[in-house]
């Protein structure tokens, strides 16, 4: 007995007439059980793109084959399976969003296996060790970047891994570090972007005054905090609540937007396109 | 008979012993019927600040001499009856914020009375002619800041407003301008500041590809954008709304935020402490 | 020259395999210049929902037909111009919502033309008045309700409404008089339903001293506070606000709530399906 | 050396003229550190409530007598040092609110010890184990109530909980039992109550057709789901999401919501009034 999978299609290209039918007709011909989809059209940017969720038993070659055929010349098409991420956490000293992330492991919740969780510090091993899941320090101390980024890479290397999740890890990558995981690097940041960019956005908040805090979930790409945003949101604030208190009252916006942005990067509801996505909830 | 009012004490000094216990004294002293009572150190910079309300037939002249006599030489201290405020609306070209104003002046649900609305466009005068209330024209073509500035003071000048609530007016004031309304000048920003200051937030907003936008109402500083901020809230989006879009879904949290800073302007509840206020709620 | 329209198509029907490409290959075969496409399964009860938004500028009785043709049996099929509706709002005493309906009429921001404005008192008139819309004073007393709804729909037979906005009416109807504007009567309900069905919600939320109130639009059934909900918001409260408060802070919850509900039905985005509604945002 | 406590007072009484004064002046007298001070008077029921939070080394029974000799006789005054409650935590199958209760122990974050986890199912063992804790199985099968309630009261006496908390329990207790515990359980129940009494609340808001969900902390009392409210939270769903979806995203915001009605409560913030809470955040 053949066992029945979730997959995925995601396509990005030119707006054209048709394209729904044409699109619709290929999955039709191979009698896929679509249960989902979504398609949106950019008309500033006359762009087209669609998510196709179905359920089937064999391989999806065929179908992202044909696709290619009846779509525009530069088409991104990606046609996958649905299964769990194969991913490595990258933390510093705060944990809570390690945490989370290792109990909605631990209760299956994530769409993800924790290969390992690497970080710059001790911290997190205590907590990591908690969960049976390989912990790694790479310490910084005395090494460039360049040297450090080589070490981290020698680390992640056995564990091929699909997407870094980095869970307040608090360093910057360098272009050629990035350019390892395109789109696959997924970072918290603790403000509501492009608000704060940058060092303690808590105390930037408290200086400006603000009445609300925020957490950004984005891609990392070589300009720091400048990413496509995955998702994001906020809690209102007032004045009583000093730098401290917002990054205690902050920690948890922060798991949630955080949990929240690996849950659709790793059910593919994510689409870049330049520095804005397409989120198909 | 003498008539029952309102009234609000404010004060605002370094911290020190025993502040609550001197001050409640003095209220007790003169037998005043205190209904709210609200107080904050900022341990920080080693301030207090109260808020006090109470309701009485008489002046008010005693208490303020008997505060000032107990409290530390530098204390800001402020009472006051609460009564409809005098204010002059200015706007553009948008008009749901003056119309969001003029429909709770109307329906007797704003603590102001509005004297005149004054615009650089003739888009408001129908509007504000629909509410019987005096409309000014002030164009800008071929003035100077300075020359319309000028112009502008004249028009104000006979209604001696207390506050002016900048509804959408979309521009810059001089320094001395902003001189002649220290904190009584209040403006409605269409971002979750400090995210997207100056124009076309929404222009900003659609360009960095944010999943929510905002606003934020503030007291009118020198500096564009950078007053201090009384209240924000936010909206979520998506992919779809472009800034047309977000322009249109905007205006519902511009005008609520806009009228709940003048709320809380107008019933004394706001406090300025350089670039943070201190908002009683 | 022929003038270009937006059109809508809606479709509720039975799923079943290929519906898209079926519909799709019907809307090219027409040269439709479709510009929004939503699609949902409800896997629960096996329905498809889908709403076309397209610009066209001839009739679109062809479409309909040809759809109807290719679609199961039972399926339910809408297509129709966007225009703006005509139609009545009934008011009693609190005006905020009529006041905000009247002034996004103004600016133009309603997708509605309201015709007239209907009350059991006479509060209303003066703020109607200043936006020239008929209105009509429509006493209660003395009369039993099917005499009040007999002389009610006096009243509204020459303006022959689309819709009936309840903007705080705050009387119920019989199963009679609703049948006479099927899924076309929106009220506004001060709670988050099902929580404080029926009379003084807010009254009923300080006895339960619940920490959030809210408002919901739904569409009029023979059930009180029981029909298919547009559309839901809610604001946190705490231990001091007593009822007058909430009432006050509630108002703007209701008007946004109301507002956006209007929008949704008026641009043929609410699709219901028994107690509940699919809402195509 | 002494050390350095935090300190709570909690007042509550029947209102009159100069408490704050009085209460203040007792404080001065033993030149107590107040770092914080909040009052409310609710006007309906002519009640004063207050919190004040002090730093000292040395006992407190001095501050209460002299406390008790000032205010009215049926006061009641609550004079306590802050620090981690002793509690115990019970739950079921659904395991997110204990696990992040657990994270927060972990870290540091709650203020609590949490002594053990009971639950009348195995689920949790596992989770539970990785934290250290001791977890205790307390089956339900073949016991009455009251059979079922003693072995559980067995379990619970050598801890001596200060608080229980219901991580989604599931199970009603008995009117004896809550005695034993009066005002010292806390329960999550995921609805915004008083809307979903009872079981299935997610199935009930699916058939509802309700356009937002969320949950609700509050204490047990003997009626179901009827006991004075702490805190609650809500998130925005649509059609698209059926109960197994809405029990997915309603997770986070149990957890949120159960968090802070702790912190709350195991700070002393909240005072119960009847059947409403005054929460001094």
């Amino acid at each position: 007995m053949k066992a029945i999978h979730k997959n995925v299609v995601l396509i990005a290209c030119s707006d054209q007439t048709g394209l729904i039918h044409k699109i619709t007709g290929v999955l039709l011909h191979y009698s896929l059980n679509v249960t989902e989809t979504e398609e949106f059209v950019d008309h500033t940017i006359q762009r087209f793109f669609m998510r196709i969720q179905f359920e089937g038993e064999s391989g999806t070659e065929g179908v992202e084959q044909e696709l290619r055929k009846i779509l525009p010349a530069s088409t991104h098409v990606h046609v996958g399976r649905l299964q769990p991420r194969k991913i490595v956490v990258l933390v510093s000293k705060e944990l809570h969003c390690l945490g989370d992330l290792l109990l909605r492991y631990a209760t299956g919740e994530l769409q993800a296996e924790i290969s390992a969780v690497v970080s710059q510090t001790e911290d997190g091993r205590e907590l990591t060790k908690r969960f049976d899941i390989p912990f790694h320090y790479v310490p910084v101390r005395g090494l460039s970047r360049e040297e450090h980024e080589r070490e981290l890479l020698k680390v992640l290397s056995p564990y091929q891994p699909e997407y870094l999740v980095l869970a307040r890890y608090m360093r910057i990558f360098s272009e050629s570090f990035i350019k390892c995981f395109p789109e696959r690097i997924v970072n918290i940041h603790h403000s509501f972007l492009p608000a704060f960019i940058g060092k303690n956005p808590y105390d930037q908040a408290y200086e400006r005054g603000v009445k609300i805090i925020g957490a950004t979930a984005h891609f990392v790409t070589e300009n720091l905090d400048e990413g496509p945003i995955i998702t994001q949101a906020i809690i209102p604030i007032n004045h009583a609540d000093d730098p401290g208190e917002m990054a205690r009252r902050g920690q948890d916006v922060e798991k949630i937007v955080l949990a929240r942005a690996t849950e659709l990067v790793f059910e593919d509801r994510v689409l870049v396109d330049g520095r804005r996505t397409i989120v198909f909830e």
